[in-house]
C-alpha cells in the first residue's frame, strides 16, 4: 500500500507545480485520489465505481470525502487528516440517490473554502460538485498540448501536472510495484506448467489468473493478452476465447496484476511442442531487440532512441515491417503512460520512470510473439523489475 | 450481453419520463453508457476506469463517445448508430492527457447541439466537459429527496430517473443476470467440494473464484465476502483474509459474480465440522426467515413488509436482536439499489425488480450465518434465479 510518507511527498511535489496563489485543490480522478491519499475504492467490492474526493489545502490538511459504503470501500486506511463520510444506507430506510451523498459530503466543506482561490480537477469533478463551490477566479484550464508527459504549459489542469508527477515513483509506489510484479512471475510461471495442446485460451487463463492472485497475496485485478497466435493469424490480442491449443502454436502472455490501481505488464511467448527454426529465428530478434533496448536505458535518454535502439535488429535482419508497434512505454497508475517509446515520441527519460520494452515480430506464415520486462529507470541505468523467464520453450 | 431491443426499450421508457421539450440526453454515468448502449469498457483491460460518454437524441439517434482505446475496450459492439472515436494514442507519438480526447470527442458532437434544449448526467458529467457544451436554460437539477428508487420528484436529474427505471429490468439484462447467476451457483458448489479445515479464507477465495469465472465463461469480478464467522466473532464480512479455518468456525460465503456491470448476490453458510444444536436452530430460524419473506414477494407488497416477514421468525424466537441487518435490496447494475427490504423503506416491490432476500442471524458464543436467494418479482409472486443449495453442512 502507498504510505503517509509517499503521500506527503507527492503532495509536496504537488504544491511545487500549482500556482503561489492556489490555496487549496480538488481531486477528483480516483487514480489521483490514491496517488495521494492511498485512498482507493475496492473495485472488488460492492462499492466497485463509486468515487470518494479528496481536498488538499496548502500547509498541509487533507480533507477526503465519500459515502459511508465507499469509505469503509477502501483497500487501504486513506492518508487524510480528516473524513467526512455521509450517510447514502443505513440498513433502515430507502436509500437517497448514491451520488448525491457524495456531494452531501462536498457541501459540508464548500463553505469553508469561500474567497480562496483553488484548482479543480475538471476532467473528473461533475458539473454537479462544482455547482456547490465558491470559486474564485480561474479554478482550472486545459493544456492544449501533449504535455502529458511533460512538463506541461502552465495551463492550470491538474489532471495533466499530476500525470507528469506520476512519472517519477516515490519508494511505496515501486514497493507496490515489485508485489505486482512477483505476482506477475507467478502467473508466467504457471503457463509454463499447465500449457498444451488441447487446453483452450480461457483454461489457461484461469490458472494463469489463480496463479497470479494466489502470488499477490490478496485479491487483485489480472488482464491482458491471453491469446494463441498462429502462423495464419499472427497477431492476437485481448482477453482469452474458447480456442484450443494445437501444436505449432504460440501463445503469447502479455498481462498485468493490478493491486490498487498499480500494476505490472509483461510478456513471455511459449511455442506448443517444439519450435520452428523461423519461430526461434524471429524469438532470437526479439532477445536481441531488448538487449539493444536495455542498452540504451538511462535517465536523459529520448524516448525515440530506445525506439530506434529495438527497432534496429528487426531491420538489419530485413524484419523491419515485423515489429510494428511501441518499443514500451511507462507504467504505474495506467497503462500505457508517459514515456512512451516510439519513433515520434518527444519524451525523455526520466530517473523514477518504470517503463517496459517490449519487442515483438509478426509475420504471416511463421507466427507473432513478443517479449518484455519492466524496469525502473536510474541516473546510472536501470533496475530490472520482472524476473520471469523469458524463452519460447 | 445487452441487446439492440433491450437497449431501445430503456431509452423509450427514458424518453417518456424527461419533459417533452428535451431533445438530447447526455449521459456519462458509465453504468447508464451500459444501461443504455451495451457499452462496458472492460474493467479488465488497460482501459479500466476510462469512460464513454452517449449522447441520445429524440427521434432515435444514439452517438458514443470516447478515445480510440477505451472504444476498442468496450466488452460488446456498443448500440449505438454512431461512434466519435478520438486519437489518444498511435503507437507512433507521445500521448495526449487520455481525457481530453474524450473531451475532444465531445467538442465534435457539441455544435450539433446549439440551440436545442438538453439534459446532462449531472453528477458525472465533468465540468470540462459541461463547458463545451452550448446550453440552453436549465441543462440539469438535483432531486434532493431520497427518490431514488421512486417516482422522482420532477427534477431534471437524470442520474435519478435512470436509477428508478434501472429497477424494472427488460429480458436482456434477466439473461445477462441469469449468466452471473450460474456462475454464483458454481461458486457456491466449489465451497462444498473444498472446504476444510487448515484452509485460510484465501486458499477457500481463489477456489471459488476460479470455478465462478470457468462457469461464467469468461473474465469476469468476482466480490463479497468470504469470511470465517466464529463463536467468539460472529459477524465477519469482506475480501478473504489468511485466517485458517478451524473445526466449529462457520463459513459465510456471500458473494457476487459480475459481467457487463451486472451482478448476482446470494449466500450460503457452511459449517467447518458438525454443526451444534445451537448452530443448526440458528440456521433453521433463517431458512423460516427466508420462507416467510418469500411468501410476501409479489409486485405491490411494501418494501417494509417483506423486512417484517423476514425478521418474524427471529422475533417470535426470542431473536430477535440476532438479525440486525436488511432483509434484502435490489440488485442490478448496482449493489444494494432499490428496493431496500428494510423496517421503514418507502418502496413497494415492482413486477421486474430482481432482489435479493437475505436473513442472517449472529449470536455471541454460537456464531454468525446468511443465507440468500435472488429473485425477479412478478405480478403473481416471485420467479427464483439462483440455484445454490441452502444448508449448513
Amino acid at each position: 500500500m502507498l504510505t503517509r510518507e509517499g503521500c506527503l511527498a507527492r503532495r509536496q511535489r504537488l504544491w511545487e507545480r500549482v500556482p503561489e496563489s492556489t490555496e487549496w485543490v480538488l481531486v477528483a480522478d480516483p487514480r489521483h485520489v490514491q496517488y495521494l491519499a492511498n485512498c482507493w475504492v475496492q473495485p472488488l467490492s460492492f462499492s466497485g465505481g463509486e468515487r470518494c474526493w479528496l481536498l488538499l489545502e496548502r500547509g498541509g490538511r487533507a480533507t477526503i470525502m465519500g459515502d459511508n459504503f465507499a469509505l469503509r470501500s477502501a483497500v487501504h486506511e486513506p492518508v487524510a487528516d480528516r473524513e467526512i463520510v455521509e450517510p447514502w444506507y443505513d440498513h433502515k430506510h430507502s436509500v437517497i440517490n448514491r451520488d448525491h451523498a457524495l456531494l452531501n459530503a462536498l457541501r459540508k466543506v464548500a463553505p469553508e473554502l469561500a474567497g480562496r482561490p483553488g484548482l479543480i480537477e475538471a476532467e473528473w469533478l461533475p458539473v454537479a460538485a462544482a455547482d456547490i463551490l465558491p470559486l474564485e477566479g480561474e479554478a482550472w484550464s486545459l493544456d492544449s498540448g501533449d504535455h502529458a508527459g511533460q512538463n506541461g504549459s502552465g495551463a492550470l489542469d491538474l489532471g495533466t501536472i499530476l500525470r507528469s508527477l506520476r512519472r517519477q515513483k516515490e519508494q511505496d509506489e515501486l514497493d507496490l510495484l515489485r508485489t505486482c510484479m512477483r505476482a506477475g512471475d507467478a502467473g508466467q510461471l504457471r503457463l509454463r506448467e499447465v500449457l498444451a495442446a488441447g487446453l483452450s485460451e480461457f483454461d489457461i487463463y484461469l490458472e494463469i489468473q489463480k496463479a497470479a492472485v494466489a502470488a499477490a497475496g490478496r485479491p487483485a485485478l489480472v488482464y491482458g493478452d491471453f491469446r494463441a497466435s498462429t502462423p495464419e493469424q499472427p497477431k492476437a490480442g485481448g482477453l482469452p476465447t474458447n480456442y484450443e491449443l494445437k501444436t505449432g502454436d504460440l501463445f503469447v502472455l502479455d498481462y498485468s496484476v493490478l493491486l490498487d490501481g498499480y500494476r505490472s505488464d509483461f510478456t513471455n511467448t511459449l511455442c506448443i511442442g517444439a519450435p520452428t527454426d523461423e519461430q526461434q529465428m524471429l524469438f532470437d530478434l526479439c532477445e536481441a531487440a531488448m538487449r539493444a533496448g536495455e542498452e540504451t536505458l538511462k535517465a536523459g535518454t529520448a524516448a525515440r532512441d530506445v525506439h530506434a535502439a529495438v527497432a534496429a535488429p528487426f531491420r538489419d535482419a530485413g524484419y523491419g515491417d515485423a515489429f510494428p508497434h511501441h518499443a514500451g512505454h511507462g507504467i504505474g497508475l495506467a497503462h500505457p503512460e508517459p514515456p512512451i517509446l516510439v519513433p515520434d515520441s518527444r519524451d525523455v527519460l526520466l530517473a523514477g520512470d518504470v517503463v517496459t520494452l517490449e519487442p515483438g515480430a509478426y509475420v504471416q506464415g511463421i507466427g507473432g510473439m513478443r517479449i518484455e520486462h519492466n524496469y525502473l529507470i536510474t541516473d546510472s541505468g536501470y533496475e530490472r523489475l520482472s524476473n520471469h523467464v523469458i524463452s519460447l520453450t
